[in-house]
């Protein structure tokens, strides 16, 4: 029984790496980059893509979304109001998207007027790491409200991103979060890191995010 | 391909089922209540059972837990320094307690000297609602800083537990959350849930938790 399940699980990830892999060829003749967004529920996800389209506008490239969530249309709602398309992708039961559910999204995008494609994952920091998207890099969101120990508890999610952004910096001082523990925890993890603190509610910091992103 | 999933998958729900039957049964015959806190990351579950253990013990009644985590043991230390039983409960890379976790956690603790057990599950939306673990009753904590779309997005979470606890309450108006919005979300999947609003720096709200809790 045990036997019988690894393997399945090993067909399972070989078969979504398979089609991450195809995601990633499709995506690339059509010009398009695309960059997987994770993170807690809450995190600011979906704030960073509504910060970040305006200031991919500015540099003249057009940006695309994909949202995911286990149900319901909030995100999408929230990034189909900055007049990008959009595609709304529920999981139904499960924890994570997984490249065969982006491969349908990428289908109903017009890729050929995207840049720059937001890949949104559920809100969950143990479930989206094991599945590759297709993405060219994976950016993590903490919040200074999910605690200075976020971090140290999520040891696989940190060495799968190659961007960290601590957000709600604001809010630190009033929860008692030591953001420099979670800064040390990232690199503990993962040295090769790049960290930011931002603040979705002004924008401070996600212009460097951006320029590590497109980087 | 899929059928032997979806049986194996069928199989392991049974299983877990099954056990979490026994950890009920060996519980009650040793006098435990024991009580599943579910929740994203740092919405305030390991608060509340620091918040709850002194009420417990005015009361006259000895508190012990099982802290789940991926990793680490942030958790289990700030429960241990309340001065209960309390196990560390790694899972290393699952997303979820499940009740094989929660029998072997059990043998760990003096069963006999408790009459609360809290079992804190992983942070997590999605994974653990599947998995029962024998506890009486199950509670979700959220909180205000996880936006007032964290219910609606979560259907499972709020249709499997009973009780519902709206943390940060502070943090509310600095977030913009509508916790109307929240409380209406949890009524909408479940008529029967019973709804508090918390702030777990100051313990405002926590008496009555409890009190629906041992209810």
């Amino acid at each position: 029984m045990h036997h019988i399940d690894v393997r399945i699980e090993k067909d399972v990830y070989a078969a979504n790496d398979r089609l991450a892999a195809e995601n990633s060829a499709h995506l690339k003749e059509h010009g398009v980059r695309a960059f997987d967004l994770l993170g807690a529920i809450g995190s600011g996800k979906t704030s960073l893509i509504e910060r970040m389209v305006p200031l991919l506008a500015g540099r003249g490239l057009a940006a695309g979304a994909i949202a995911g969530d286990v149900y319901g249309d909030d995100d999408f709602t929230r990034i189909a109001a900055l007049g990008v398309p959009a595609v709304n992708a529920n999981t139904g039961t499960e924890c994570h998207l997984d490249a065969h559910l982006v491969e349908h999204a990428i289908d109903h995008l017009p890729l050929d007027k995207i840049d720059v494609l937001f890949i949104e994952n559920v809100g969950n920091m143990v479930c989206p790491t094991d599945f590759a998207l297709g993405a060219e890099k994976r950016v993590v969101v903490v919040s200074s409200t999910e605690g200075d120990d976020v971090v140290n508890k999520h040891p696989m999610m940190f060495r799968g991103c190659s961007i960290g952004v601590i957000n709600k910096v604001d809010l630190a001082p009033l929860v008692g979060c030591n953001m420099d523990r979670m800064e040390a925890d990232m690199r503990r993890y993962n040295p090769e890191m790049k960290i930011f603190r931002t603040n979705m509610k002004t924008g401070e910091g996600v212009e460097d995010v951006l320029d590590a992103i497109l980087k």
